[in-house]
């Protein structure tokens, strides 16, 4: 029996978005190889998008890794199924229905291939690389332009029966509150959270403080950065902002510690640059609503992983998972 | 080597209440050899209450199977600890601080003990016993006095990281809603769709109608029972309270399931016996709060077991459990 060096072995991380696509080949340490990215939403078909991603991956392989020790791929995709290994309904991508992409992917490359959501990949790749190292029981939270998670539960990702558990965004945090732009459901943590539901929160707040610094700004320019902008430079009102969102997420990851007493809950995502501003008063809520039992016990932490990357290395990671 | 025949192995189930405990033995069939009662409340020492136990359940086990086929206890009890088979701060028992309740039965019994709380030992008896034979993913719900949830992902037992996992109860379904009589906390689901909760709804709404049959009764006879008697007489303020009731389960189930996208929840406890009063406007909110990916693919259904035997079993699935 020949021996392989396990070290060596090199697994491909894709993360799909709506508009761009990244992918890296990843060693076991979680060190990226050789990266990349192209467009997403040029191609209207998903095997035209397969071809260009071959010819972009081909050369790192060629020159990284022998073909015995490319191990497989590991997808991050919205709407994406672990069990069935199709992307389903996704609103934000080009091909519709139920797009059967590891199979795909598997007659393309010759390798097995495996798929999940974006921030279960993620969580993956925190629990693999990152500040989940050891843990067993924890919660991601991605707070981008929406708001994802995954949900490690015993060691394990929580798929739930038909694979797509772990939609806390869409949790109702406050039941007949603000309308989602897309889904139509009244008070989503997403709603509110998002990058898109700060920006919201600061439009509103802003009209009702004429004296805001948040209104020296274009209606385009409010977003997540410009509000930070102005709480570090002292404005109550852009304080105001992230004090009332951290409110609504700390209550909702309340919540979320009585299904699961997870050790630790990650943030992750753009948002997180807001620092305490947004820290502090999610964890005063989340500990406030908390039953006595469970009080000053729950990490509420930061991603340590490089954003950049992050999707990549948790996409690689369901190469690795048992 | 003696072969030990499966088929024949009993285990010791045991439910403690704060006022009775109730205990039977069990084998892998979950048929109930023999069982049999005693009070909780009475005793002020654990010891004690051991001592009791003992006494009431040696003769049963000589009587029923030969020591060698009595395989372990397992133990269903507010506050248990899965990990350290302690009993912690149980606000309803006389025994304060951290019991070590598992290790005083093994010393007693001879016997392995695990313990978990109430609802997960319940949610474990409907997988081995009941509705949810064959489901990996499945959420019970207890609604009783209080409201108590069991977990169970990808076939295992939610646990958390602290053994605490599964307070549904407590989360918050109307933040500044309803305050806990005995938490404190503000719009809990227990506080609205536990028989106590369902009290204080009744009591409140027949106030606003003085023609609801619900002021034929006494204030202390307003309980889910006889707001079912009123409702099955067709008066529509009782109709309402379940209906109320059932919106704020439906708005919470939806939430859950977001969660952890399970193949069903089971229903279970006191206030089931309102059958389709209070299951079709549950099912109803639940739905319109899914996001439309889990719509119409989540099984509402009420328990198998009997009631009276349920925790019994439930408990003694701990034994089984691999």
């Amino acid at each position: 029996m020949a021996l392989i060096d396990l070290s060596r072995q090199v697994a491909l991380g894709i993360d799909i978005g709506g508009t761009n696509t990244k992918f890296g080949l990843v060693n076991h340490r979680g060190e990226i190889l050789a990266k990349g990215a192209m467009k997403t939403d040029i191609h209207e078909t998903v095997e035209g998008f397969i071809d260009e991603l071959y010819q972009n991956v081909q050369p790192l392989i060629e020159d990284h890794c022998a073909d015995k020790l490319f191990e497989g791929i590991g997808v991050g995709a919205p709407n994406a199924n672990y069990y069935t290994g199709t992307i389903e309904q996704a609103p934000n991508l080009n091909w519709k229905g139920i797009v059967p992409f590891a199979a795909l992917m598997e007659e393309k490359f010759g390798k097995p291939c495996k798929m999940t959501n974006d921030a279960n990949a993620a969580a993956l790749g925190e629990m693999m690389y990152g500040a989940a190292r050891g843990m067993k029981d924890f919660i991601m939270i991605t707070l981008g332009t929406g708001v994802g998670s995954g949900i490690v539960c015993g060691g394990r990702l929580v798929y739930g029966h038909d694979g797509f558990a772990g939609e806390l965004g869409h949790a109702i945090v406050k039941p007949g509150g603000r309308k989602h732009w897309s889904t139509g459901s009244e008070g989503s943590l997403e709603a509110y959270a998002s990058a898109t539901g700060i920006a919201i929160t600061a439009k509103k707040m802003r009209a009702e403080f004429p004296e805001s610094m948040l209104n020296e700004y274009a209606e385009e320019e409010i977003n997540s950065k410009t509000v930070h902008e102005c709480a570090l430079k002292g404005d109550p009102t852009a304080i105001e902002v992230f004090r009332y969102t951290g409110q609504k997420l700390g209550e909702a990851l309340a919540n979320f510690v009585m299904f699961s007493s997870p050790e630790a809950i990650l943030l992750f995502g753009g948002v997180i640059r807001a620092g305490d501003f947004i820290l502090k008063p999610t964890k005063l809520h989340m500990e406030r609503n908390l039953l006595p039992i469970f009080r000053n016990k729950v990490k509420l932490v930061f991603s340590e992983l490089n954003e950049a990357d992050a999707a990549i290395l948790g996409a690689s990671a369901l190469v690795w998972e048992k």
